[in-house]
């Protein structure tokens, strides 16, 4: 195992009805008011706006509301956002959505500490101070609950950076799978891709690892699998929601990744130039993404990729245990190809071109340069 | 899954030399003045004291040495502990050794805040205040440094109790494998056991639980075994001392028991008493108490068992699987009956009424009546 630090500090409140505490929590950690960041209207209508507000008021604690946050947020939003927090003055940030939601929430969190604009944060600016944030999340899928990352999109530039800090990692996230059996069916697929693509990056790309780590990774993998072949026919069922929903939280809490050897993430590097240039849902991107990545880089790992397939899906060889995890996109109705999602083949030059400027921001452009991109997106075809 | 909460605010900083940087954490933390709580003259011998003190010197951080804690930590010596701490008005407790050292750390750390006698916290009194908790761990086994934890033993009444609270939750936790090598090889083989310990516990007992957390319990114990086969042959062998090591803090941390319901300790329980009455090594005798409770046990949870047998020992039935854990067990050396540790069979009724009055106090005296673990301790003759 390599030298790591671990250190995740959000407190984990979860199961039914547990919004309804959250005025308790910031009540207790000294808050008074608070910026409520939240997407559409959907919370409104589902009535989790009234019981937060109320839980809230009970204790207290004012808020300014702050909603419209998209899928895939905008730095124009959180600038906004930020403008609004200073101007009110709140003593920290409250995020009720999904990862989208949370991860501008964070942005906000950062840009209002800061005296200058909140980009420079995501293009390589330490963050020196941040609002504590909250979080009630509706999705299983980012991990945002349990994490220090923010992902954010720079509409003018067309980059999807992130922000990486302790400082943003929730102080309390409130998670009621209850709250996720609304989403639509599709967003619950997506969100099962990306859990997997979380902890498939370093287990695949990891130059050194242990034991222990496969088999965390593999535990949240199946999982997922077999959480989500529940979800799809029983959309309401609590348990196979709530256990979906803490496996995704695991995925990305720093407890895969903790003793891995110079890992990377070319899965979200890529994918992030797909949602960031078309728009679509990450999860759907990375369904893309990732058998094509998949395919371009087994043979680089051979070790690795006969034991995802025996493991995983209990069939022998990289390109049979390939195939299953993509029929089983498939099957979930995720996209696979990029025509799935109506992005056109003539484009490939152009999002490689974008996905390697972010390889070089990660340190790995010299692996990802735009020719190999464009061959692993050919894969996508 | 049942509702839970998981806070575990620990910060680890894992890997070689690591112990060197403990100052720095002091100092960033605010710290200026340590109790330094040890054990027994081999950290001097090792060069490991020097190593912290020096660490200290560098960074402005004054000491005061408390050594002497034994295995089995005692509460006269904790006492003793408390009142150092107090006169010489500390910030902080660093506690450097196996779990015996943090627990009783951690206790003093208790003490020193509170106007009563610290014995009243190990047996129902809520902690209100601590010093913060800073640890350099020398063994994998307890999981002490990673949770909120301290067993502590009182020899005028033979009890051996535990605190639990979120506020002696190590703010830092060095764990540097190396450290791990120095330990006899019984040592390490105990650890094994006591890790297993902690997740079996969970496992088998609860009502309600999860495949998610089936599956963590799985890969911790699986991961326990290897490395411990590995270390038996190699006890110098860096990468299974640092994943045995990791497996070892992950196995007490709240992380495999987040989501069950109504779980009980019972084979910490009935142990506690032998190592209080006998002050035999913790892990020594759950070896001895876990394959009798199993035997006991399995009846009631067949499913569990049949899994358990499966899916770590490869092999079906119940009976087969605790037969292979009593198997690997004796095969590192560690003693799986009563007479092993020299406990004469006539004292079993004395034991189990001592484990009666701790299953009391724990809310399993119902299930856990003197002459349920008389039965129990028979099957370990």
């Amino acid at each position: 195992m390599f030298d790591f630090v671990f250190h995740n500090p959000t407190k984990i409140v979860f199961g039914r009805k547990q919004e309804e505490s959250i005025g308790e929590a910031l009540k207790s950690a000294g808050m008074r008011k608070v910026l409520f960041v939240y997407g559409q209207n959907s919370i409104k209508r589902s009535g989790l706006f009234d019981r937060i507000a109320a839980s809230l008021k009970r204790n207290g604690i004012g808020y300014v509301e702050f909603g419209g946050v998209v899928s895939n947020p905008v730095i124009s939003h959180t600038r906004q956002g930020v403008e609004l927090a200073k101007r009110e003055e709140v003593d920290a940030v409250l995020a009720v959505g999904g990862g989208s939601v949370l991860d501008e929430g964070k942005a906000i969190a950062v840009g209002a500490m800061a005296a200058d604009d909140v980009w420079n944060y995501f293009t390589g600016k330490e963050v020196a101070k941040a609002l504590p944030v909250f979080t009630v999340i509706t999705l299983a899928a980012t991990g945002s609950e349990m994490n220090g990352n923010a992902v954010v999109t720079n509409e003018a530039t067309k980059q999807k950076y992130n922000i990486s800090s302790l400082l943003v990692y929730p102080r309390v996230s409130i998670l009621n799978p209850e709250l996720t059996c609304i989403v639509p069916l599709n967003y619950s697929a997506y969100g099962a891709v990306d859990a997997i693509a979380h902890v498939i990056e370093g287990y695949f790309t990891r130059k050194a690892g242990s034991q222990l780590q496969d088999r965390l990774v593999e535990s949240i993998i199946k999982t997922v699998i077999d959480t989500n072949n529940v979800i799809m026919k029983e959309p309401d069922n609590y348990d196979a929601r709530a256990e979906f929903m803490w496996a995704a939280t695991l995925a990305l809490n720093g407890l895969t990744t903790a003793g891995l050897k110079e890992y990377n993430f070319p899965n979200h590097m890529i994918e992030h130039s797909l949602s960031a240039i078309y728009n679509i849902a990450h999860g759907a991107g990375l369904a893309i993404v990732m058998p094509a990545w998949m395919k371009w880089y087994s043979a680089k790992a051979p070790a690795r990729f006969e034991r995802f397939a025996r493991e995983i899906f209990g069939v022998e060889g990289a390109a049979a245990g390939i195939n299953a995890l993509e029929e089983w996109f498939a099957g979930i109705h995720a996209p696979i190809r990029l025509k799935d999602a109506n992005i056109p083949a003539d484009d490939i030059g152009m999002i490689a071109e974008n996905a390697a400027a972010l390889a070089t921001l990660w340190g790995i452009g010299g692996i990802y340069s735009k020719e190999v991109i464009v061959d692993i997106l050919q894969l996508a075809v």
